[in-house]
């Protein structure tokens, strides 16, 4: 009989292997979009599948499978704490994945992946929809055959979102999204006349180059980004990796949303949950936070509960006034009034905090419908405009402005809208928590202090990185089990408070 | 009896990967020096490590040792072609040095370059050699260690040289250099005095860092570099590395050296040697170039025989002169005058082409008399301004402009020195070549084609990458082995001519 020590030992060194494989393709991803020479793309994509394949026999090596193996007969509550315990788990889910996912698949989605991105590129520039169908419908079937792998037996849309949101069933989520849904309705029928009026021209100031980056920057730092576990670039579409346990990759672009502040401040979000993990998530290569729900609800936290408040903007609006001269003819209110203006959109990335979720819901509901056998890739531009039609009250002219808008369906992200609004669902129900322990806490917000908010974030999440189940960590961050009701009441205070 | 086909297609399958994995340690090392945030060095080390302990245990396989071992008892002159001949020759040196060199030697002073490197650029803007000393004790004590390992029955400063210069010997090098600095010293002793009064101002312009950064590009594309196969960057000490087939990086920094312009065409040079590399060489694993002399044949030829030519500057100089109005004062005669201005000075990458040699020709002896017993560390600073003095007739005020200006003994180049002399040797011979093949080359040169130039180069040097040794190549190119005279006599035209 194997003693269990020995076991452990394996885990953790075939997890913090796992996990230099994927800090080789982080890194070899951030050249991809920063600064591969366009010639060297083939070659560099055969270098990072054959990391991909190493990484995979490492992972299905004999050593593995028994270390594996022996855990699944053992009684993991007699551990020694919950990093050896998630490590054990977090090890097993890869291993049983890859098992089932044959490597040959992975490797023709995340080629197909690469490519089907610098295409969409192509085709958002020109709104050619009826050009970029074909990969939708090509990333849609190899999906399907990600989800048949792993399991045969249930809808495929409930294995794509379990893969991402780690134990979520999608009834669940469709309760959770019908109770938002009913609230932001409620909410937005109240106050939609009134905000009509509001100005957004703030936002809309589009100062040189060198300053936008500059302020992005003071944004970054004054939600609490600490540049020394990371670095920032730019692209199209704004997104974060987090490529070591202190390394964290924020990107965005500085053409919309606040010239890319408000995008900056989300991704610094996800770089703060993923560099923040404390000694024992990094050693047990649990480091880098929660896929999915969780990893949105910091961005979002960041990005909105922080940095679309009003004390938020107290302090930092004037630095803003000063570099900005348009600026200075909008006061503190006006500006902080077009910051939260709830107004029905077509854009999801510059929607309001109010009405955002109805995007998401709309695509978890096309993507559900598809996978689910309902409707056809032909249909979905068309069921798209009914959506927003239906919902909003607003009809996008265009495939850019409507279906062909997120970068998603090119980069793999299928099962993954319903992240964002989970992820605004935990940040609220986080947030009352933390007013629960500190009432003030937006008083040191505006005063410049948003590590109150980071640390207590700090300390119920982010430094947990892998080891929990997104459920156990909402349970033990909050004590309860995931509920909108607090979403709900945060924007019925921040909208009709 | 194995089929030797059946060798071969492992030896070329094995040499592939080593350049996979010399690839991701590129991209790597590009992102240390670009992007990598501060906390996260540490973490990234240890990932460079494990990739590159993966490399060796690859390359130490018994698929390898017996495709190795295979055609050590193998007529290779039965083999197809070049190509096939270079790939078993290189992976057979590749595999004899790891297995005497242990891999935790290997790590140890991979390791010790990248902390030394940065403790180097501290030390070089305090100007302190007595901090630094110890590191240049380690690094000369780990590289002992290196060349015991390689063969213990040689002097230990021919077999680092041989690792740069395969088939070079010190003896060879000493009588080469001997040649080429009475033939320097010769001229220098005729144009000094009328060089003396050159006004060397346009060079110390320092535009706006945009500006520089444009131009610095524009000579880049002037010397014939690619940018959809390569990127640059910025770095303190400027270097080339290439990170795959068609990807080569040149950095340096706008600071000095026509606010680096010059250094950047030199990295050029490295970088079309780089990604020059033919379809079937890329096959075989052979991309990339021969390192030492022969790489440093290339940078230097861009550098020098086309990028100081008076013909090159004929048709680059209005655009300098459109872009920064400090230079309009200075006609083309003036501005070239300056570049080429051969005057004794104390910093080697911003020498003139005359005396550069000099510079290197120090270092060897230095090297050389160290690694010969002949000399301590204690005493490499009184020594190097004594030969400074000697040499040159100045005496550097301090280890900044002295001992501790090159970041090689930082960076584990010893024995490396040599290369750039003679890179110069290979150059000058090249161009002999190329001008009784295109005797009018430098007229295509004035009109803004240096393809001309480039294409010779592919054709005779640049395409084989790695299959041929040095010697072969310049014997191919040339048709006679390498002789310093091409080098005294290209000098002597450009200065005396």
């Amino acid at each position: 009989m194997a003693d269990y020590r020995d076991q452990l030992k394996i885990v953790k060194k075939t997890l913090n292997i796992q996990r230099y494989y994927e800090s080789v393709g982080g890194v070899m991803s951030w050249d991809f979009w920063n600064d591969l020479p366009i010639q060297s793309r083939p070659y560099m994509n055969d270098v990072g599948n054959f990391i991909k394949a190493e990484a995979q026999k490492h992972l299905l090596d004999d050593e593995t499978k028994k270390a594996v193996n022996f855990f699944r007969d053992f009684d993991l509550t007699t551990l020694e704490d919950d990093y050896q315990r998630g490590a054990v788990q977090n090890l097993t889910r890869r291993y049983d994945k890859a098992t089932k996912v044959p490597i040959e698949l992975s490797i023709e989605i995340s080629n197909f992946c690469r490519d089907s991105q610098m295409f969409w590129q192509d085709c958002n520039k020109k709104s050619d929809w009826q050009a970029f169908k074909p990969n939708v419908q090509k990333m849609f079937d190899l999906k399907s055959r990600v989800a048949e792998a792993i399991n045969p037996d249930a809808p495929s849309y409930d294995v794509l979102v379990n893969e991402v949101d780690v134990g979520m069933s999608t009834d669940r989520i469709q309760k959770l999204f019908a109770q938002l849904k009913d609230g932001i309705v409620d909410i937005l029928g109240k106050v939609q006349d009134k905000h009509a009026d509001i100005d957004t021209s703030p936002l809309k100031v589009l100062p040189p180059m060198e300053v936008r980056r500059e302020l992005a920057h003071k944004a970054a730092l004054a939600v609490g980004f600490d540049f020394e576990k990371g670095t920032s670039g730019i692209m199209m579409h704004p997104m974060c990796g987090t490529t070591g346990p202190r390394d964290a990759r924020p990107n965005t672009n500085y053409d919309f949303d606040l010239f890319g502040t408000i995008s900056m401040m989300h991704e610094c979000g996800h770089g703060m949950y993923g560099y923040s993990s404390n000694d024992q998530a990094v050693e047990w290569g649990l480091w880098g936070g929660l896929m999915g729900g969780f990893h949105e609800s910091q961005s979002r936290f960041t990005e909105n509960i922080i940095g679309k408040s009003r004390q938020f903007w107290q302090h930092l609006y004037p630095t803003f006034q000063q570099a900005v001269p348009e600026l200075r003819q909008y006061d503190l209110d006006a500006f902080h009034k077009a910051i939260i203006k709830a107004q029905p959109s077509l854009r999801r990335v510059t929607a309001d905090e109010l009405t955002y979720n109805l995007h998401l819901i709309i695509r978890f509901e096309l993507e559900k419908a598809y996978f689910d056998g309902k409707i056809k890739v032909e249909q979905l531009e068309e069921l798209w405009n009914d959506k927003y039609e239906e919902y909003m009250g607003i009809r996008p002219p265009n495939a850019r402005e409507g279906v062909l808008q997120d970068v998603h369906w090119s980069s793999g992200h299928v099962g993954y809208f319903q992240s964002y609004t989970l992820g605004d669902l935990y940040g609220a129900q986080l947030r009352a928590k933390l007013l629960g322990d500190i009432p003030d806490a937006y008083v040191h917000v505006a005063n410049g202090n948003v590590a109150v908010m980071n640390d207590w974030l700090i300390k119920k999440v982010r430094q947990f990185g892998m080891t929990y189940t997104p459920n156990d960590l909402i349970v033990r961050a909050t004590g309860e089990e995931l509920d909108a009701k607090y979403c709900i009441a945060y924007l019925k205070e921040k909208y009709l408070g």
